[in-house]
């Protein structure tokens, strides 16, 4: 399955996994708070998101070689989270600076250990559905990679999702296990609803997954070439890294560096940028309605759920006894009371202890509007 | 105002007011429960229904004039709630019978204590708002009754409301305190929508708030002319009532006694029935949809809760913190919990330590059918 040309995955104890686990998650309140951000959750659970992302990278990483970038803030409770990593394995930011600082500081510190390693950058927050298909995905990333690429990961679109950004792919650069290897055209931003029509139609674009894989050696030439500075501060950091002046480097020049993403610093002015397509089932878990989307696919492909007539309801329950009544299309994630739905069709339904919020799927997005209008009314241990 | 004319109102020691305390109230679940049906509940708060009721009727009745009736399960919380009542104006059925034979067994029991009363019932479980116009009304209702009409109150429509009776009235019997008293054409049970609007359309009909008012002596009289089984039953229990026979009557007679309302058994077939116009803010609260119509009126009136365009939001608001957004007339019945709604109109949010309701308002009637499902799961200790 993995091998058979010049590409063979090659995933050894040479390739490195980043994980950058960050974000406030405030489309997700009431579950997420600030104290809890979305990846230190179960969801959709029984594992939190950052060991399910662990667990999925288990598969093509060896543990030892896994790195988590994460707050001061929740240091604590990820090293709880996962206590098979060491505690090396766990970069603290003293303020957060953007994904280009994050993953170039834990590329710079892998580098100094093996110049000769593959790295692949995952965020924790992520849901992967159809395990197998991702690791053949990330197999075969890491073989484009081995040839001085920079992979991203390009997810099939499915309906036109306006919370993600898009990859218009290019020419092909040939096939690897199976998979069309494109060339990266550009980058696009969250486009507004006709634009993400447009994107789908042509058939020319994937979602951007904020995946990427390369070798380590490739990512140093190019943060040295399209961000010089930040690549000199973090390998001033670097330098003493695994000494005692991390923690004086980590407060003096870290916070100084300038706050750019991995997208917008690197992969948009390189032109060894290629997109692996992925086929497995993915979500940002960006809001309540597209955690709904992911999770009813699930269950429908599992015949869960089903009303009366065989039918799917649509309806998506986690930790609730739920009874709907011509209730449709719902997501219902409760603290173990009865929740019943009368007549209602597409609306989200969060229980928590201390909040409940009820929300139209459509308006999922505004659900941050929510959490500031609370944070204005002074209600901050809600959020 | 209440006299000036040889109909005068005249409430006197002479009056007395009989309370039936039963149903239910499956519609208004999940915070009524069959344990403790709506009358025996704060609603709208903060005292109970039936605590309401008997403040109401203070105004009209002293208060040792009151009599209550209610099933076994309910009459120690009733005569918790209403300490003001001595054991003997607690009247308990031993099996539910109507509201004929409860209504009837007050009305012997008055009657051997004072011929010449005059009797009021009045349900246990209704809103009234505008509290000095029912007072008018009932005193209006006294003085006509005292003349040996039954009187019933018929309450202006304002929609066509499906879930009430109706009554037609006919020829007009004179003005009493500005009031125009008519006779009785006919009463109507609960239409569907399209009579209903009929019925409200024609200026011809008035919701049966089933509160009606005679001279005891007139009741006992059309009882013992239209239901002479039930009447000689009641006096027969009535007959040992303070002796110790009284329990042995109730356990054998009366659950033998005909189980008929006071409408159907003689309201209907009396030639001696009136109607006195109600102009007081009115709701048997039969489901959470006619709750909040209710409220809203209410709060419309008293400009609270506008959003902030200083329009009313159309949301009532009850024991929670409501956060709306883009979210109107909704009704929220919290128990101290923060409730946010995001783009969502028309719905019911009935939040209870065990469950969670959440229900278009449309759907309203049909939260029995949510109870019945639970019933049929065996969720009987949440119903």
């Amino acid at each position: 399955m993995h091998g058979g040309n010049d590409w063979s995955g090659r995933v050894s104890g040479e390739f490195y996994a980043i994980i950058p686990a960050g974000g406030s998650g405030t489309r997700l309140w009431p579950i997420s708070r600030a104290a809890k951000p979305k990846f230190l959750l179960p969801l959709p659970g029984p594992r939190t998101m950052i060991q399910e992302t662990v667990h999925r990278l288990a598969a093509v990483c060896s543990p030892s070689n896994l790195l988590v970038i994460t707050g001061q803030q929740h240091a604590r409770e990820v090293s709880l989270q996962l206590p098979e990593l060491s505690s090396d394995q766990i970069i603290v930011e003293s303020v957060p600076r953007g994904s280009g600082p994050a993953i170039g500081l834990a590329a710079v510190i892998i580098h100094r250990r093996n110049p000769h390693a593959i790295i692949g950058s995952f965020a924790a927050d992520h849901i992967v559905t159809e395990p197998a298909v991702f690791e053949h995905t990330i197999r075969t990333a890491v073989a484009v990679a081995s040839k001085g690429y920079l992979v991203t990961i390009g997810l099939q679109t499915s309906y036109p999702e306006t919370g993600y950004g898009y990859i218009r792919s290019g020419s092909s650069i040939g096939h690897v296990n199976g998979l069309d290897i494109r060339e990266v055209d550009a980058f696009k931003e969250k486009p507004d609803r006709t634009t993400a029509i447009e994107y789908v139609e042509s058939g020319e674009y994937l979602w951007n997954a904020s995946m990427f894989v390369c070798q380590v050696q490739t990512l140093m030439n190019e943060l040295h070439e399209h961000l010089p500075g930040v690549a000199d501060a973090l390998e001033r950091i670097a330098s003493v890294w695994d000494t005692p002046e991390r923690e004086t480097a980590m407060q003096e020049i870290w916070p100084e560096i300038e706050d750019v993403t991995i997208d917008h610093g690197i992969l948009e002015h390189s032109n060894r940028v290629a997109v692996v397509p992925g086929r497995f089932g993915w979500t940002d878990l960006g809001d309540w309605h597209g955690f709904g989307n992911m999770m009813s696919n699930i269950k429908v492909e599992s015949n869960e759920n089903q009303n009366d007539h065989g039918q799917w309801s649509g309806n998506y329950v986690v930790n609730a006894e739920l009874l709907s009544l011509d209730s449709t299309n719902s997501i219902v994630f409760g603290h173990g009371r009865l929740i019943a739905l009368l007549g209602l069709d597409n609306v989200a339904v969060i229980d928590t202890e201390d909040a409940l919020l009820i929300c139209n799927r459509t308006r999922a997005q505004d659900v941050r509007k929510v959490v500031e209008q609370l944070k204005q009314r002074g209600s901050s241990k809600l959020t």
